[in-house]
């Protein structure tokens, strides 16, 4: 048992929804001691920094009901049951923006709130974008797609409000 | 009504635990359809991009349950009832490394997972360090701490996992 390893001696599903579960885990530190960890369970998701022929990222803007605001981000979205996240990428990017791509490279994963959210994204970089749709609109969601130089994104930067969007944009404009 | 807002007409708390509550969204979109959301209640959270006069950062490493695995992170943590951010962060940099700052500055503000969940998470920036506890041990989590130079961070990039660490740490390597 490593140093910072926790055993799981009790783990209880107190909530199961469409999208996320919700279980409670009794632990043992390596140290013998115990703890409690509520952790909502998640299926995983990608998201996409999308680069168009002119050097412009793809944000969407949509009203998302935990932050009861509208934010800018990048496209993004939850895997489907037996969904491969290069799969779930392209057809996220699709219904989001309209746009295909024909270049995709992963660029990083993360955790999105690795302290209670078991939450696991992939950063795609998406380029030689293509559209392939007149206008986007699809299930849930109402969204809107702008394209933004680096510039723009500069200037926007302190005003973005998502992890994910910080994480892609930031990494972004240190490329050359 | 904003073209993209949602209206909630009905809202029920599914799951009441002690760090997190699970609520369920009946909403209205502008267009008039439908939607339910599942909503994870979050209290927010401050993280701490902490220098040191080498210009080194702190990173902290931990057993996450959620993760199943160690991650390095920055220094973080959930607000206490009635805690303001700023006491949150000195708290927890404290707490979690053994240190205090004397200079405190506001960086970014953010939603970690905007998609289902309410944790909004305040950045900071926290310079000239001085030790104040020989040792680091706190309630039920076991961490390690590490100073981190600019070019150590640049080639541990790629392996970080968490991502309010890889907004800090991106937002930091391209400050002069």
């Amino acid at each position: 048992m490593s140093p910072f390893s926790e055993e799981t001696y009790r783990s209880e599903r107190v909530f199961q929804g469409r999208l996320l579960n919700l279980r409670m885990d009794e632990v043992t530190l390596s140290d013998g001691r115990r703890a409690r960890r509520e952790i909502v369970e998640h299926p995983g998701a990608v998201a996409i920094l999308a680069v168009d022929s002119q050097g412009r990222v793809a944000l969407v803007r949509q009203f998302r009901t935990a932050a009861q605001s509208e934010l800018w981000e990048i496209p993004a979205g939850t895997l489907e049951p037996n969904e491969k996240p290069l799969e779930c990428a392209r057809r996220e990017l699709q219904e989001e923006t309209g746009f295909s791509a024909q270049d995709w490279k992963e660029l990083l994963t993360f955790y999105t709130a690795p302290g209670f959210c078991t939450e696991k994204m992939q950063l795609f970089l998406a380029e030689n974008l293509q559209s392939v749709a007149q206008s986007v609109k699809i299930s849930d969601e109402q969204i809107a797609v702008r394209f933004y130089s680096r510039a723009e994104i500069e200037a926007l930067l302190k005003d973005l409000q998502d992890a994910k969007t910080l994480v892609a944009l930031l990494w972004w404009l240190r490329c050359p």
